[in-house]
């Protein structure tokens, strides 16, 4: 079944934003064994939406589009649907209901504009959102689907998780997926030591390097879902014997994720005791629902009064060897398990850049310190100039390391 | 002039990569005062890719194209345009011979399939790659111009900066724009506030809501550059006067850039301690270069235990109010401020979700507190039901409240 994408929003196409919806849209459509054979974007233009959507579906079985949903004049998506699938409007008082009774409980008196909201082609089928005040829209014609989506990406994304992939995913796959995520192996290394023909006899095989590692994809095909899961199997399993150590995990797992699996798993408690990467460590451990049963506490302590202060590093640590030390990211991450009464303390201390670095510490210097009941460590990484990117990177290393000591603890 | 971009290449349509060239072009071209009008996406398919140039040639002047110009059998593009444009190809010799300088002065052999990059279009003119081995081409036919670029974005910018942007520059500019960015209003309040009309006698209004907010964009056209100036300037005053209050910058800056920046200027200093955003206001705060000059600690209170010994949070105020209550919020800022001896303490408690909430203090739940030199209070807030967008919205109302304090300060 061929898909098509239509994205919306003149913020498009002079490069206001990045167009991740059509990003997130062809991943996850060819995840669930879909075609998408062709992305268009268009402007907040009736005129070039109306061609755009006659094109897409004279090409394709279904088009999904994103954007210009909203209350406001320059959403004009509704009204040239309906006009391209030649329907009425009408007013469906159970929707301004359903928005009232949302905005109650969030303390709100819902604005007279949102009632637009509840005005909707007669053709077509709603489609709830879960988590916004713009409903998707489903048109059926000639065997062909077309589905109208909000823009803004948090929305999108619940709907099509709530209603879209469901409703697609119902026929016989023959293209299957699998991505193996990595982390501290580079991608050349993996690329030699991976014995790639004889993987792909089995599924094709694609590097995507990352901010948090290298992701290997496996494609294969097959005539249905048991040989593309047996064809998956076979090829994950030659990778997993030569470079298994650096795997985190699969599909989307991110790398806290598999950290936090492991915390709940071996009922293990962490605290952090943050300089370079701001508060991001933190941030990553607390993305997950329940991470209050092993996040106790965070510290970031970017003085150095706070350093001495809440996790007890010795002011002549830090004068003989600096902030920035193997022997500060000990006694940090020392600090912050003792404190907080936990199994492991994390630390990270180095120069996120752009600025601040010297000749002995470059920018892009790292030290993560790692404490649990047994020993203290820490280690030395180098990354580059980017602030950002350092932070994130870093992070990254720091997780990778609490992930080993969890595997052996 | 009409410009369309078509970016090639199954990597975009499987959603492996987001199509930041696109992104890129899109806004290079808007900057230059060029409108673009379509982007479109296909995959590495010589049918799908002649069908898009043909119906690019024919809405637009001039249709940009990247991807697929590399050494191997998936590298289309050149076969495709040839055919086109009904173009023999022929063999530069020159071209081999600039590779192969270029190789020799980076130490490395020519790969021999590199000599297919000198087969090229007899109908075309070479654009000059500075940075790769794909030489961008260039066909004009009927006053119209289709430019075909290499796909890997560093060597793309590098031609576009080079030649093509100068190239298509040679005009007067004829469309302005401006990003005018608030927080804390709804879109459809905006919406009832604003006087659309008057403003749109000077530029054309559009609301984006994002997470961060919602921004208004205006886009002015004009017969020259001081027109347009004039015709924003006009409608941002009209903004202004309405919404003041809720702008926190303009373009591309974020809240946190805007929050450091008064922070740099009224030299303040601030301290955080956060629960339900787990280190990410601490994080935003940080990320800005040179942060160390006004953060000077932040606390990731998680445990009832962090809250009494790192922030001084009474034992009976949070038996007594509970964790999440005005009461906390406004110790824990309190505390911090105490401690890091700073200007502004903030803090953070609540509910982020999807579980934990009861009727009383539902998902979604949040106080922030602030401490300064005069006054310590608390502000509620209600979101929804999704962890991560729950830390995002209510960092976001943070940075806005300290914003808020700042500009008073």
């Amino acid at each position: 079944m061929k898909v098509e994408i239509i994205t919306i929003g003149d913020e498009l196409l002079i490069g206001q934003i990045t167009n991740t919806n059509a990003a997130y849209l062809s991943k996850h459509l060819t995840a669930i064994g879909l075609e998408v054979k062709w992305a268009t974007t268009v402007g907040d233009d009736a005129d070039d939406l109306k061609k755009a959507l006659s094109a897409a579906l004279k090409r394709s079985d279904v088009v999904i589009t994103t954007g210009g949903l909203g209350p406001t004049h320059d959403d004009i998506t509704k009204n040239v649907a309906a006009d391209y699938f030649e329907s009425d409007m009408v007013f469906k008082p159970e929707i301004v209901e359903r928005l009232k009774h949302e905005f109650a409980k969030r303390g709100i008196k819902m604005a007279a504009v949102n009632e637009g909201q509840a005005t909707v082609p007669e053709k077509a089928s709603i489609i709830e959102n879960p988590v916004g005040t713009a409903p998707g829209l489903l048109f059926e014609k000639e065997g062909k689907k077309c589905i109208i989506l909000p823009g803004v990406p948090s929305e999108m994304q619940a709907i099509c998780e709530a209603t879209v992939f469901p409703m697609l995913k119902k026929q016989e796959r023959t293209t299957g997926q699998k991505t193996i995520r990595t982390t501290g192996i580079a991608e050349s290394t993996l690329f030699e030591r991976l014995d790639l023909n004889r993987i792909e006899q089995f599924a094709k095989v694609a590097f995507m390097p990352r901010l948090s590692g290298v992701d290997i994809r496996l494609t294969a095909k097959g005539k249905h879902a048991e040989e593309l899961e047996e064809k998956l199997s076979n090829g994950m399993r030659l990778i997993r014997e030569k470079v298994g150590k650096y795997i985190y995990g699969y599909d989307d797992e991110e790398l806290e994720e598999a950290v936090a699996k492991l915390l709940f798993e071996k009922q293990k408690t962490v605290a952090v005791a943050e300089s370079c990467t701001g508060g991001l460590l933190a941030h990553k451990l607390t993305n997950i629902s329940g991470s209050s049963d092993y996040f106790e506490r965070g510290v970031v302590a970017y003085s150095n009064e706070a350093k001495m202060d809440v996790l007890g590093v010795p002011r002549e640590t830090l004068e003989k060897h600096g902030a920035v030390s193997p022997e500060t990211a000990v006694t940090m991450a020392e600090g912050v398990r003792q404190h907080g009464g936990v199994d492991f303390g994390i630390s990270t201390t180095g120069i996120a850049g752009p600025t601040g670095g010297t000749k002995e510490k470059p920018v892009g210097l790292l030290y993560v310190g790692v404490a649990n009941e047994y020993r203290s460590f820490s280690k030395k990484f180098v990354f580059f100039k980017d602030r950002l990117i350092n932070k994130e990177r870093s992070v990254q290393a720091a997780l990778n390391l609490l992930r080993q000591e969890l595997i052996q603890a």
